[in-house]
């Protein structure tokens, strides 16, 4: 059988310095697992204007096309901040990317790890446990919608505007793999949007409940104001299992989950597109948290995130579930030894840095 | 003088039992402060759309139209969901009166009180003695915008729009009054919007900054994605003095704001028109709580959040600080001494019922 094919984009700020402990870790499979991964590497965001002028090139995105699945880092960072050409922006690489891919499921687990329960804001016996699989829409909404931009309108005056959409089958296909993943756990599912406000809301309520009487009455399906979501999260964390939101409430609703569980550095996400013949998707992983400029290049940022976004990998494109359980696990015990990088440091643990770290979890391997 | 001319819109659920505490506190004012109020009555919301047809009746309207300021209860509930006609929702009629009246600028403070701060779920040293001030767009964005509506496509697919859309001057009037604000509190101001994403956030950041440098550079203005705001809010809440930010984030990042102090029953709001010749304006005041029609007709809500927005009601609309802030002294004391509806009941307190609150804070009065 060929190679499986990964690209890897590092992209800016702690990106390359995460990445590159799954690099040890593919070595690691390589050597001892007798799995080979055909690694490319390329250029995105910030790194990819910098050398090409461009956030993703046309030919780092013709290999993330042809690849088995695309590892990405972080983009972003104030160097490339307030461009004057919108397109120019490091974050127009990765939503190219996730576009042009077709990777319209975001799956972002919230996790609470039991050693790191004390990091959080909120209090231990809210978190403790916390296991809820965000699923937000990647592909369309107002984060696509077109007409789109700023016009001058006269008098001085400007005007933005961007819009938000969704077809039928756009809402179909993401709630489909929701269902499907809440089936897989604890089989209930809650969609949030807003429907008492939006037409677009009201319309991904009724496919959302469509479908679910087609295919997943075995399914618990509730539905919830977005706003009102963001208040049940915090209130009561526990009451959900998966939840499956549009793009834009997504980003802001899989931001405060992630938070929440206090250990973003923790935190992995998988992008996965429509399945092709053979049952296999495109897909990109990468970590929940940014490119944190502030800490970059100094080893001190958290791989973790990173190396469970590689398990989540292993087991979404490559089947390898086994190998994912062996990352997590490896993980969870180096945590349990007391390892923390910065950003999860406490009282009492030994703080490490990046390459620490990788070394624990390798040796733990 | 002419008397002051309040509308009372009572609403639907819990609204019509917290709104009967303001009329006792009108009472008092008038029996022991000399304060003497015009208070009207109408019917918005589920409560109209039974009445009339529609949730907000032409009469009503003019009637808001015509009174210094509007003290709405809650509208919506289980009853009036999933109409068909989408105009028929009781949110139509609260979202026709801010349009209406021109009501741009939600004010929604969160505030912990030093009695209440074991209620939330977050530790109470991220939250103790936390006061911070929401400026919510109202009357613009994804609300108001279009094109907007569900159409067919064919294929038995469909397609749900809704349009972003902000001026120049819509965002320098809300900004404009988020900056006032805040020269009266901490002067610091926080604008939130997904620049990275949207062109119509990038505007809003364009926009925001230009008014700073031209009229407020002694505030200190800062920009934050509004996903990123959400995490920070969890983080570390007290980083922010006033935040102010679209009506679609706004919406949610408000709420969890409002959560996150744990006392969602004592949250006010004041959404604000632009100043007349006389420097008077339109004005409506709410409690942030919505119609929880699961207790609604028990006495068992809590009136606190309604007598607050009565308070931000003569401190904004009537000039009256004094007034207002012996209504805010008598709930402070009266949550001192131990009182709580089962919203915020605690151990060791006394749980008492809507009605016995509202005796407790006039007795205290
Ligand atoms: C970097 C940015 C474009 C992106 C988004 O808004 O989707 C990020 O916030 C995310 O959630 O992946
Ligand atoms: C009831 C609903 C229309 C409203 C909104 O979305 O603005 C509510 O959530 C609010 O925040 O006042």
């Amino acid at each position: 059988a060929a190679n499986k094919k990964l690209l890897f984009l590092p992209g800016d700020g702690i990106g390359p310095e995460v990445m590159r402990q799954v690099r040890r870790v593919i070595d690691w499979m390589d050597r001892k697992r007798k799995i080979t991964f055909d690694v490319s590497e390329g250029l995105v965001g910030g790194a990819a204007i910098d050398a090409h002028g461009v956030p993703l090139s046309d030919a780092t995105l013709a290999e993330a096309l042809a690849v088995d699945a695309v590892m990405l880092g972080a983009v972003g960072g104030p160097k490339w901040d307030n461009p004057t050409d919108y397109t120019k922006r490091p974050e127009a690489g990765l939503l190219t990317l996730r576009k042009e891919l077709g990777l319209f499921a975001n799956l972002r687990p919230a996790v609470v790890f039991d050693a790191l329960v004390d990091a959080s804001t909120l209090k231990a016996d809210v978190i403790r446990g916390l296991d809820i699989l965000i699923v937000r829409e990647l592909t369309g909404g107002v984060y696509f919608g077109e007409p789109r931009g700023i016009t001058d309108i006269g008098n001085g005056e400007r005007r933005g505007v961007n819009t938000q959409v969704y077809t039928t089958s756009e809402i179909r296909r993401v709630a489909r793999v929701a269902f499907e993943l809440a089936r897989k756990r604890g089989n209930k599912l809650c969609s949030m949007e807003k429907a008492n406000v939006m037409e677009s809301g009201l319309l991904w309520r009724q496919e959302v409940t469509k479908l679910h009487g087609e295919e997943f009455q075995d399914v618990e399906l509730s539905h919830m104001y977005a706003d009102n979501g963001a208040m049940q999260l915090l209130k009561n964390p526990k009451q959900f299992d998966v939840i499956v939101t549009d793009n834009l409430f997504g980003d802001i609703l899989s931001d405060e989950a992630a938070m929440m569980t206090g250990s973003l550095g923790m935190l992995p996400s998988a992008s996965l597109g429509a399945p092709d013949a053979n049952g296999h998707r495109k897909a990109l992983y990468e970590p929940v948290h940014g490119s944190a400029p502030d800490i970059a290049g100094r080893d001190l940022a958290n791989p973790c995130a990173t190396l469970l976004s590689f398990a989540m990998c292993l087991r979404y494109s490559f089947n390898l579930d086994e190998d994912a359980k062996l990352i997590e696990r490896a993980i969870q015990n180096v945590l349990g030894g007391g390892m923390r990088t910065s950003d999860i440091m406490a009282p009492g643990m030994a703080r490490c840095s990046t390459t620490v770290m990788g070394d624990s979890i390798l040796r733990e391997l």
